[in-house]
């Protein structure tokens, strides 16, 4: 498997300062981030949908229920663009035109796999949960026979992809730079709180992955 | 202007206990949120770029530059689906089946309005800036006419559009309940940190507006 990405018209960003088609970058991207918007066409329209995902070395993995629109929207060869975005800051400049994000994004188009073999669903829905919380399958029941029956699992070949990265301070014209004020970026991060025990627990002290979930994202 | 918005097949939810129209609920996510996901069709092929965003009353506001194959993909009339996700939570069950997240998130479908009028345009854009931030265009120069002329600014009408809805504990089928272990909820928070001063800044403080903003969003 190639490195970088095959480049394509959709994913070569025309701003290619910003642009890469590094594989491992992207897939720092795509391990970091929690939610994909995954874009489809129904009936000549676009639809953008927030899911859960996972990654299988060179391919996204989706899920959704049988019976949902979407997964026959995914049906086998539909073509499928799947986004994921990390917010990382505001940039604000002196000038309104230069105000900006810093972000991190990977766009990935192209044709949706359904899984059709049984074990090769049920291990793609276990990266799946490891993906929300690396290690959490360890400690949990794996789906039966009703579930994964239930349960569509879709595949993404990753092949044609483009990273976009902005970051650091705004970029402001001189005179905005000469006439002064305040320009700056406020940082964001995505922070994980106290774990909130269910109500139906019955005491057990949350497990591994859970506390160290916290400590790995907590600033 | 009706206080819920107009249900399509598109955008009713088949799990309807997510699903809703409530419009001043959905105007909260889009008010809250920072990134759209933004779809559209290309040659048959969907595609979702991360952009920026802004509400005027009963529409939604895209901006992008003039020269970019977005803005002629987004042309008058263009369908567009406009996705805003809030996450607010990972959900761990004791069943890798019922593993879920939280979160709040608003599917508009419309097409594309390029407003050519160029006051409204330039107030579209400020608009825009007072979405990062808001208050944020009182303290920074507005864009002058070869900023203006550069930028397409696009509305999106907020007629069609559904808010889905995701919060409170994992819901684990009764048999997991009943073999123990610890179930629960990871909070998460878009956190805004500390702001850093641009290198060219001249030691003015933060203004207002950004002072302000970090207040807000610390937990």
């Amino acid at each position: 498997m190639s490195e970088t990405f095959t480049p394509s018209a959709e994913t070569t960003a025309r701003r290619s300062e910003r642009a890469s088609l590094d594989r491992e970058a992207a897939y720092a991207v795509l391990d970091e981030g929690l939610v994909a918007h995954v874009g489809f066409v129904l009936d000549g329209s676009p639809f953008v949908i927030p899911m859960a995902y996972g990654r299988d070395g060179d391919r996204l993995l989706l899920h959704a229920s049988v019976a949902a629109r979407l997964t026959r929207a995914l049906s086998d060869g539909a073509p499928v663009c799947v986004t994921v975005t990390l917010l990382d800051g505001l940039v604000l400049a002196r000038s309104q035109f230069h105000h900006s994000m810093n972000y991190r994004s990977v766009v990935i188009v192209g044709k949706a796999e359904r899984i059709s073999d049984r074990d090769e669903a049920a291990e793609a829905l276990v990266r799946l949960v490891d993906h929300i919380v690396p290690g959490r399958s360890a400690e949990t029941r794996p789906g039966n026979r009703v579930e994964l029956r239930q349960t569509a699992v879709i595949a993404v070949p990753l092949e044609t992809a483009s990273l976009k990265v902005r970051s650091g301070p705004p970029l402001d014209d001189e005179e905005d730079v000469a006439s002064g004020g305040w320009a700056g970026v406020i940082p964001l991060t995505l922070t994980a709180g106290e774990p909130i025990d269910s109500p139906d627990a019955d005491g057990s002290p949350p497990p591994p992955s859970v506390t160290r979930y916290g400590r790995r994202d907590r600033p």
